[in-house]
């Protein structure tokens, strides 16, 4: 029997890797969606295998989180967003988020420390492609601009890797940005005006907010589950209420909980915006962060021409070089004019030294290790919160991206402790940077992008005493 | 007698020029004021040598032209800018634009031919700072953006150069843009309102229209002469009928004539900003490409904190690097914060490569050589009109810049020409960019910002041949 020999396979795999350690005790298991693609398998094969090996007592199921190598590590419930739904608000966002970026440290917590750390191999040849486009520029290149669109060999590339994940792109589809925040930025300029709504998730990224705040657009939140991110059917029902021109999506290891939508919710979210008209902005600068899987982008189930796809380099390779990218959907022209005004270009070496560095095959063989090493950091991660931390706290546990959600208890107010840490020299992410409403005072982001060295653990066991000793 | 001796020496140095062929028969000599300001004479002293020079009959007085050396050089009349003013009109500009854009051409008559060009010593050099500021990048700053404000460094250096020039600039009034196109673009964001009036030189940049156009704005035209630039008279009156929020303007070799604005403009200038509470949008982009003296920039006569500089090495190093700045003023903070939210930050391995090529010396060195280059491409250009094209043409002479602007006669529609042109692989900034009126369709401008080889003038003789033999 074809499907009996396949589970039996998985099984034999899982127990492999349970024995290799590549988990732990306490380590959680891949998703079986996850699994189902990544190892082409349907749904009863891989839940057969997971059932086995509960019943043999080497794995444990934990509601809502998956499977887990039986062991020390702790169960914790999710994080929630929170409801009722409220009315499209005017976003206004601290100045906190400013403070943050200022210090370079959005995604690490000792950002003084990181001198010490070493450049990733796949970075230091990336540069030194950047550094052979500079030294091999033909001509007087230095004295045209880059054609608005950016550099037609990078596009070319970047629509392939898309092919590859069913979204039928082409290299007159993209227009190259200085990162992901320029093409987010790009998109609401090209499909909203002052006073319009756009929805967007809850507990959601903070750079959508300040540029709502900025554009004077209104800010609807949706909640969004740990899990499964954006709830489509509160987005349905808030529909029938309230106009949205956009819907700002993160739909693979969002931040800040790290959630994955689903098929079904992706494609009524499709449906939605059929029905509704409006766009649908995919922010999928986490996609190629996945642990166990890359998931297909929004962008693939597209039927109208109307999901605008926003991504860059920055999360998964370096946030120095300021490449990302824009496939505008039936707002293309629009968005290349608006880069034009906005900035003229962007630059003709840096993107032709990342032609040859993915060329070279460098970008896939980093991601295959950046996920390894997400995976492990995360884990650590969420070990030390387990043994260290109070046992109240909720967590989100992701299976991609750089960042987990803490919900704290709820008299607490991360924010009111910024300062405080600062002055220990911790940069950290408040929760109320994730809403316009004042939802999330008793969260907090916590990332994973860089190693749980000794500084950092120390800093993370300030941190608690900061929020639990007083 | 002291003033006796400068007007004496003065001549010496100008016969020993002539004769040593440093300008040729018909070449244009350095302006009066320019003379002043370089050589720290009055102005009676420059003329005196003048008017003596002109009696011996080496040199001749054209009427609102300067003093040339006597030979070929036919006199011209200068491109009238068109009055009467008109009430503030929304901005609706051809996608020609774009066009010129996408072929990396606003410069160049033939960019196809660009590859054969060597890159100057100073790009080299510039291409290997870059590189080594890429090697020598120490720890995981890939993993860390850069601060909003962009690198203290680079801004410190710049504040120098800027109080050289009597500016009191410091490296915290400064943050680093992606080119001087983004810094209009932040500086407008922050100033303005949809639907706001802005005034602008008429002619005047395209690159200003088009921001005007996409983020919702007015342009209230004032009339720019070919000489002086922007008509400050005709704007006092303007201001009386109409109210702005922001003045943009090119103090110094405005593209696309070339004028420099008179030390008593930019005083009124500053006086009725400062009585009309508008901002002034300073555009100095071209002010180090003097070919004989660097003007001060206007906001050095500031008095009320809301001149916001802006400038970029685009027009005189590299378009490629994106490298450019504002000092926006009282308006510092707001621009920060939008830079922020539109992009994140800037690359700070570029940033620091330029740091050591301006340490090394290398961009005052540039600036010499390119300046002297500029004055004889600009002069070669001059000589090929004045022989080849017909004498009813007016045209601009600068003394600055990249470009010169032609008034051909009124029947002419030079955008009627333009895909003609590209046809035969020119591509032309016709004079309709220059304005949202209907103003100047019979205007074209060309850049000498490319040698005038044997390929570009037998571009120019087609070109003539296109406008002129129909």
């Amino acid at each position: 029997m074809g499907s009996e020999y396949r589970y039996r396979q998985l099984e034999a795999w899982l127990i492999e890797g349970i024995q290799k350690k590549r988990w732990g005790k306490g380590d959680r298991l891949p998703s079986i969606r996850s699994l189902c693609e990544t190892k082409a398998l349907s749904k009863a094969t891989v839940l057969h295998a997971y059932q086995r090996l509960e019943a043999s007592g080497l794995i444990e199921a934990r509601p809502k989180s998956g499977y887990f190598v039986c062991g020390s590590r702790i169960e914790r419930p999710l994080p929630e967003s929170r409801p009722p739904i409220s009315a499209p608000l005017p976003v206004s966002v601290s100045d906190v988020v400013m403070d943050v970026m200022a210090r370079g440290a959005a995604f690490d917590l000792l950002p003084e420390r990181h001198q010490r750390e070493e450049n990733s191999h796949a970075v230091q040849l990336l540069n030194r492609h950047i550094g052979r486009a500079l030294r091999s520029q033909r001509g007087a290149a230095h004295q045209y601009y880059d054609g608005p669109a950016g550099h037609i060999e990078l596009r070319a590339l970047i629509a392939q890797r898309y092919r590859r994940l069913s979204c039928e792109l082409t290299t007159e589809d993209l227009c190259i940005t200085a990162g992901c925040q320029q093409a987010l930025f790009l998109a609401l300029m090209a499909t909203c005006q002052i006073g319009d709504t756009v929805a967007v998730e809850s507990p959601g990224f903070y750079g959508v907010f300040q540029l709502l705040e900025q554009l004077g657009l209104k800010a609807l939140e949706i909640p969004s589950s740990a899990v499964d991110g954006l709830q489509t059917q509160v987005l349905a029902e808030a529909l029938t209420r309230w106009k949205i021109k956009a819907c700002v999506v993160t739909p693979a290891f969002a931040t800040p909980c790290g959630a994955t939508l689903t098929h079904s919710a992706r494609e009524e979210l499709i449906h939605l915006a059929n029905t509704y008209d409006f766009a649908v902005i995919e922010d999928d600068i986490y996609g190629d962060l996945g642990f166990f899987v890359r998931p297909e982008p929004l962008k693939a189930l597209d039927t109208e021409d109307r999901v605008i796809l926003c991504s860059s380099l920055s999360k998964n390779l370096s946030r120095d070089i300021r490449i990302g990218w824009i496939a505008a959907a039936r707002w293309h022209d629009k968005v290349k004019h608006l880069k034009l005004v906005t900035m003229l270009a962007s630059s003709r070496f840096v993107q032709q030294g990342v032609v040859s560095f993915f060329k070279d095959g460098a970008y896939d063989a980093h991601l295959r290790k950046q996920r390894e090493v997400l995976r492990y950091n995360c884990d650590q991660l969420v070990n030390y919160l387990n043994e260290q931390w109070p046992s109240d706290i909720k967590l989100s546990v992701p299976e991609g991206g750089l960042a987990l959600w803490l919900q704290l208890p709820d008299h607490l107010n991360t924010l009111a402790h910024y300062n405080e840490a600062l002055r220990e020299g911790m940069v950290i992410t408040p929760g109320a940077l994730f809403s316009a409403a004042d939802n999330y005072h008793h969260c907090i982001r916590l990332s994973f992008a860089h190693p749980i060295t000794q500084a950092r653990e120390a800093a993370l066991f300030r941190l608690g005493e900061i929020f639990f000793m007083k």
